[in-house]
Parts: structure tokens; C-alpha cells; sequence
């Protein structure tokens, strides 16, 4: 393994010249850039954003646009689902670990009715329409369950309530969010440099960040941040080099989910200037499956043909259980009845058999793994029965209809979509923390160069939910600083 | 979360007064902290160890005193076992993922047999006497298998040798090899601070370590290092801050092995200084279960009944398979011909049934779950087969003599012991790096306080192995800094 590039912070006493200053540099124009730049813009302060691309958007243009919202949010009022602060909260609690960080969950919970105003306050349209099928909604719905909620162990824990808020548009939603928030964030005054790619963090004599060096194609520049720099520049599953260092499973994923710009870069330059980092071998590792939902009726096993966990489960709880406990190793049985082709599967992936036996041996399984296996879930599920996951009754039936298939969905043989979710140790403000739990003076953070809301287990929304949401805190506390 | 103690370094310029001063000073005196204090003697540096208990031999002392060595040792040739550098490489490559430090495991592999010279030649007493029951020999012989090698997947991956050896003593082996340790240490010239708590590193203008403050009951004192400070201070395991925020799996396990003095404050007081930390999550999770060796011939399963891992797997991956994939739950099926009390489990951990449809609804388990779990263990056991996990054929046969029992292994009902594996990220010669890979000046670690050759997955002796090895390395690095 050798060393990733060199973000060692200068010395402020060793600046010059400063090409341009600000009270607040934000370091990166996604969604969480841009929420601190809103934020911090509306505060008062002077805000130059430092984007590397040609312009604003990041990986979040380029992603789903669901945000994880909740706790009774209008929208969930207007079509018909209670929802409480304390629902969600024991639902992340639960969903997100181990261990989630109960002082992030917290106030993104009690917070999240108002954070959605807010975004409807810059802007953001949404459709009072209920997507029912438990993914992203390819049509112009702006609600859909986005996690595991109705499904076994956290159905039991939190009552279920759907929390994946979109805008609404017909195709992927992340560019319209970005519309909007650039155009906040415009309003609100803020001067963007694009093309401008931050490399070091510039550091005081006590030890305070106050400033940021880089580079414009060739030419070198020195900003000055007269109250703070806020990092929202990205996770890290672009650095193999960190990657392989850091999380080294994730790196065994086909698809990054991100921009080249996800490069660690943010989460470097502050630990370099003394920040602590956290879980940095978690990642959100999606196994998109569905649509067709009819799949959800399959049986996903490991190569000893053991079941793995419910199949209606989020598509990142699948990921995350073949890749973390099963080697990355799966296998979804299906029978006649319940099959359809997944565009994430090529036909060749598929073996099958006439009887499980057949497609036992055809697979190389061990002699009466998958048979047994196959018996067990068909007696129990004749009686409406999961007795080892509790699938929902809607996708549980006896696989009973020969010819029977098994779709090879294997790490290395079908997409995983895949990002990092180990960063900076930010406080509830969006501050950034040393090893010893100290505010770095100065230093601000958001989105995936942080250690957000979830530790491991995913829920889509969560990434541009608390980038959004801690991106305002880290712009306010910044604007703030004395 | 709330911080821990702080250990930001100080300045050369506060420190008004040194009150001692040595080429090398040596942070903790355990295994790692002895074997560098002996190179750095020898090589001609005045060395002086500050070590925050009585007298010498932390954590080390404490264990069971094996190192994994290998490669064709002459020990291991005495006993008449075959072994080659490149076959502990694979087994080690292979054993201590995922994705073992390839810089670290090679010369690890590579200079084994050096190793064991240097070991014997400080006065470590061998016996050729080898121990055939696959743990910590409890009377005098000094070699033994201490890890999976002869299991599978390992024994189809590299050529299978014992490569725990220890002093020959009867009982605990620590203590002797410390023994041995520190006398060559003060024979090498040492000097030993003790009852001296090292807080904080101090650096110089130019961001080298040249010294360490800390205080010995309420006196403070500052130490000069003219060439290099050895961090060996151990884990973190006794941190209960550090363990909920960075690995918080391992805080289910009922067993700390280590000191109080295993807090951390090693890897803190580096990382406030720079350093890059790797694999926080990581650490040793034995699930001590053997003897009576004859639990072997048991299933284990999860609470699904589903059989975990070959059963003759080393301890501490049967503890790390139940409590990283299996939730920490998991019970040790037997018939009556294959018990025997381990001392391990209280006799109210045993669940009884005169059938497995009893033994299970007596567990609560699905219906059939464990019933066909051992259907199929025992109709390829009757083959003398185990084609799910291919348990060695010396444990494996048909369990069908009543009654039968489950011994409750969860995490909260049994002992697992645990200690930290992860933390500082060190070159091979035994340097302190930052994140972006550069060597910090006047920096060295090794033993705990550092992530080492195991990365997760874990072998008897690699503690005592790794940190003997790469501290003789950070010593002489230390010593020969110009």
C-alpha cells in the first residue's frame, strides 16, 4: 500500500498572498455544499463555494434524489401515514448500526418536519402521490418506502411509515433537487469557483483552519476563510488507494456509486490537520434486485444453501448481508410462477432445474442443502409461515412450480452499487472533531466526507438527508463564529 | 459520545525543562516495548522505557506466551514438520483478512526463522516437545497449532505446520517470556522509568516527535528523545469510549484480554499528532471453548439452526464467525457420546431433549430447523463427508445417541475474550504514518497500539509474533535516525 496525494495543511504564516477570501469557504457544491452555503449565506456571511467539476451539482445530481424525511412530514399527513419523531428515530436506530451515533440520529429526527419545510421553502416541488412500490419511483410520485420499515426485525421495532421523499418528475430526481439548491444558494448570495480543486487546509498558529490552497488547472491559489471552511466534498470509493486501505470489501463492488471527485481528498486534508475519522470500513452496498417485485417471492441463499435473510428486505440490507456475511455469495431461488429476467442479472446467470435436485446438482451444492432448505420454507409457507425472516404474507407463497431457476447474484457476477459511508467525526453542529472529541476551531464537514446517520445498515435518502440537513448546521456554525 | 482524554501533543518550544533525556524512549513496557528497547541498546542508542505499571510486562505477561513463528524453524524441523516461508505467507494471507497487509505479512513470513534465533539467542527456553491438542499447551512442551491450518479452507490454501511456540514452562507462558525479555533489555543498558504515565508527544517546529510529557502520580515531567520515541503502549480495549465509537461489536464480549492500561492513550497521543489509524473495528474475538476437545465432534448453529463454520476451527474464528455474522448467538449442538462439561459454559446453558424435534422446541427454534440441519450433518457424517464446511475427519461423525444437548454460546451467556487489533498505521520498519502515507519524523510503534499483521481474522501468537518482530525493527529504525 503505498501513500495517497499529500494534504498536509500549510501554515497560515507561510501564505503570501491570498488570491480571494470570504467568511465561509465551502469546499464542494453538492447537496450538502450547497445547503451550507444557503444556510451561512443567509446568516450573513460572505460565501465562496470551491467546486473542482465545471459546475455545481456532485454526486448528488447524479443520484436518486430521495431524502430521508420523517416524523409526521406533510406529506406523509396528506397521504395518509402517522409518523412520529420517535417512530423514525427507532427505526435509524435500529436500521443503521451497529451502533449508530444516537447524537446525529436524535436531531435528525426531531428536526426532520422542519428541515422538509425548509426545502419546500427553496423550492422543492412535490407531488401528493404514494409510490407503492418500495424503491425509487420512476414515475412523478414523491413518496415511497425507501428502507426496510414494514419488513421483519424492524417492523416489530418502530412502526412503519414511508420516508423516502422525492421532487417531483418523471426519471431520476437528483438533478431537479440540485436545481433547486443552487438556485437558493445563488439567491442567498453565494460566488462560486468552479474548476477549482481544493488540495490543502490552511492552518493558524493555534491550530484554528483559515484557510485553503489549490489549484486551478495549472495555477495555484490561496483562499482565505475569515470564519470557517466547510469540507462537503465527497466520500472515497473513487480512491482505490483508500479503498483497499480502508474498507477493503467494498472494493470488491462492480459499480462505484459517485463521481471521480470522490476521492477522499476532504476526508484527507482534515485528517491531516488533526480530525478524527470514523467507521471508515462502512459503505452502502445495494443489491438492486427489484423492480420486478415478483422476485421478492424468491429465496436467496449462500452457497451452502442456507437462507440468508427475508428477500423483501431493502436492497441495501441485501447487499450489505451477502457482502459482509456470506463472502459476497448469493444465490435467489426462484420457481416458474414467481420468475421474471431482472435487468441487473444477464440470462446466463440463470441455472435451472426441473426439480430441486435437479438444480441442487446443476449448481454444485452440496448434496441436499438446497432441498432441504426448499422443504423447509415450502411446508411453512403453504400455512402463510416465515418462521426464520417473517416475509411479508404479499411475498409469500410455496415455490412449487417447476421448472425451478436459481439466479447466480454473486459479487463478482451482477451490480453492486456501492459507496462509502466512513468520514470525518463531525458534533450535531457540523463541527469538525479531533481523535480526543475537540472542535477543530474553523473546520466544518457534511455529507459523505462525514460519518453521517448511518454507521453500516442503509435506507435510501439517508446520504442526501443528512448531507442536506448537518450541510445547514455546518454553514450556520460557521457564519456564526465570532 | 463524549471525548476522551486529551492528548494533543505540546510544543518543543512550552517546555521550559527536560528532566531526562535518551537517543530512544521506549512507550510501554510489554513484549513489543522490551524487543525494541533491546535493538536500540544494542545498536548503541541510550534507551530509556517509561512504563505506567510497577515493573515491566504488561499485557504480555499476562497471556499465554505464544509466538507464531514459522517457516521452517528449528524447532518445527525437530518435531518433523515441514514448513516454508511461502506457506505461512499464504496461510497468514489468507487467515488474517480480509486483505492482510501484504508490507507487513511478507517480512513477517520472510524473517521468521531470524526471528527465532534472536528469541532463543536472548535465553527463550525451547523444549522439543510438541503438543497435539491444537491450543495453549498446558504443561511444558513449546510447540503447538494455534490457529486454523490444518482446517479447511486453510489446509486446501497452504501446507499445514504448527507455528505457536512458546517457552517451556509448565502453566501460563507469559510470564517466562517476559522474564526473558526484560533481563536482555537491561542487559542491552535500558533504563526503566516505572509508575511514569506518558500523556502527550511533544514535536518539534518542523513537525518531528522529540519527546513525551506525562506524570508520575501527580508530578509532571518532560523526556527528550534525540532520535525517536517507540509508541508499544497496547490497545484499547479497557477504553470504553474508544471501543463504543470505533468498535462497538467488541464491546458485547464479557472478557477484556489486556490491562486498564490497554486505554488507548498510544494510538490517541499519535493520531493527535498526525498519525493515520487503520481498522478500528477490527480485534481478537476467542470464543474459549475447547477443551474438552471432544466438543468438536458437536454442530454449531445459529438461531436459525443453521450450522455456522466447521467446528474444529481455531477459537478465535468460531468467536469472530458468531459475533461479526451470527449476531452473537449461537448454540453447540451434541449427542450424549460427545459431551463433556467445557468450563467455559455453566451447566444451565444446557438445553436437553430425548430428539432433535424436543432439543428444538426446548431452544424455541423453527419448526424442522434444527431437525434438518442434523438429518443432513448426519447422513453425510455417516460417509465420513462434510461437504458444507469439511470438518477434519478425526471430529466428524453421525450425532444419533440420545439425548441430546445445546450448549447456549451467545456472547451475553458465555465468555468471549476480546482485544483491539486495530490502530496505528506503521511501515515495515516499524514508522508511524500519517494518512497520506509519509512517515512522521522521530515517530515509531508496535504491538497493539499498532494495526498489525492480523486484520481481522487472528492466529495464536500474532500479538506476541508481530510485536516482538516489527519492535525489534521500530527500535533499530529509532536508534539508527541520524
Amino acid at each position: 500500500m503505498s501513500g495517497v496525494p499529500e494534504h498536509l495543511p500549510r501554515r497560515a504564516s507561510e501564505i503570501a498572498h491570498w488570491d480571494d477570501s470570504a467568511d465561509v469557504v465551502v469546499v464542494g457544491y453538492g447537496c450538502a455544499g450547497a445547503c451550507a452555503a444557503i444556510e451561512a449565506g443567509r446568516a450573513g456571511a460572505d460565501v465562496l463555494v470551491l467546486e473542482r467539476a465545471g459546475g455545481g451539482g456532485g454526486t448528488s445530481a447524479n443520484s436518486g434524489g430521495l431524502l430521508y424525511l420523517g416524523g409526521g412530514t406533510p406529506l406523509q399527513k396528506a397521504l395518509g401515514f402517522d409518523d412520529e419523531p420517535e417512530e423514525m428515530f427507532r427505526y435509524l436506530m435500529a436500521a443503521c448500526g451497529p451502533e449508530p451515533d444516537e447524537e446525529l440520529v436524535r436531531p435528525y429526527c426531531e428536526h426532520s418536519v422542519e428541515h422538509f419545510h425548509w426545502l419546500v421553502d427553496c423550492g422543492w416541488p412535490l407531488k401528493e402521490a404514494f409510490f407503492t412500490d418500495a424503491h425509487e419511483p420512476p414515475g412523478d410520485e414523491s413518496l415511497t418506502y425507501s428502507g426496510s420499515e414494514l419488513c421483519w426485525p424492524f417492523c416489530d421495532i418502530a412502526k412503519p411509515a414511508p420516508r423516502g421523499h422525492c421532487g417531483t418528475v418523471v426519471g431520476p430526481k437528483g438533478p431537479l433537487l440540485m436545481q433547486i439548491l443552487l438556485g437558493a444558494a445563488d439567491r442567498a448570495g453565494a460566488r462560486v469557483r468552479s474548476g477549482a480543486r481544493a488540495e490543502r487546509l490552511v492552518v493558524g498558529a493555534d491550530g484554528s483552519v483559515v484557510g485553503v490552497v489549490g489549484r486551478s488547472g495549472g495555477e495555484a491559489w490561496a483562499v482565505r476563510a475569515r470564519r470557517g471552511v466547510v469540507l462537503t466534498s465527497g466520500g472515497f470509493i473513487y480512491n482505490r488507494t483508500m479503498v483497499e486501505r480502508y474498507a477493503p470489501l467494498l472494493g470488491r463492488c462492480l459499480y462505484k456509486v459517485g463521481t471521480e471527485h470522490d476521492d477522499g481528498s476532504g476526508i484527507q486534508m482534515a485528517a491531516a490537520a488533526g480530525a478524527a475519522t470514523l467507521r471508515m470500513d462502512a459503505g452502502d452496498v445495494t443489491l438492486p434486485l427489484f423492480p420486478p417485485v415478483v422476485l421478492k417471492q424468491g429465496v436467496l441463499v449462500n452457497r451452502l444453501g442456507q437462507r440468508v435473510l427475508n428477500e423483501d428486505s431493502y436492497m441495501g440490507r441485501l447487499g450489505e448481508f451477502s457482502l459482509l456475511h456470506h463472502d459476497g455469495r448469493v444465490w435467489l431461488v426462484v420457481d416458474d410462477a414467481g420468475f421474471a429476467q431482472p435487468a441487473n442479472a444477464p440470462s446466463q446467470a440463470l441455472s435451472v432445474g426441473e426439480s430441486w435436485a435437479e438444480l441442487e446438482a446443476e449448481l454444485g451444492f452440496p448434496e441436499g442443502a438446497l432441498q432441504d432448505t426448499m422443504a423447509f420454507y415450502n411446508r411453512h409457507a403453504t400455512r402463510g409461515e416465515d418462521p426464520l425472516f417473517r416475509k411479508q404474507r404479499a411475498h409469500l407463497r410455496p415455490l412449487d412450480q417447476p421448472p425451478y431457476g436459481a439466479l447466480d447474484l454473486s459479487v463478482d457476477k451482477v451490480i453492486y452499487a456501492v459507496f462509502t459511508l466512513g468520514g470525518l467525526w463531525i458534533s450535531p453542529q457540523g463541527a469538525v472533531r479531533t481523535p480526543s472529541g475537540e472542535d477543530i476551531p474553523g473546520l466544518y464537514a457534511a455529507g459523505r466526507t462525514t460519518s453521517g446517520v448511518a454507521k453500516q445498515g442503509y435506507s435510501s435518502g439517508l446520504s442526501l438527508g443528512d448531507g442536506s440537513f448537518f450541510g445547514r448546521r455546518a454553514g450556520r456554525t460557521a457564519a456564526r463564529r465570532p
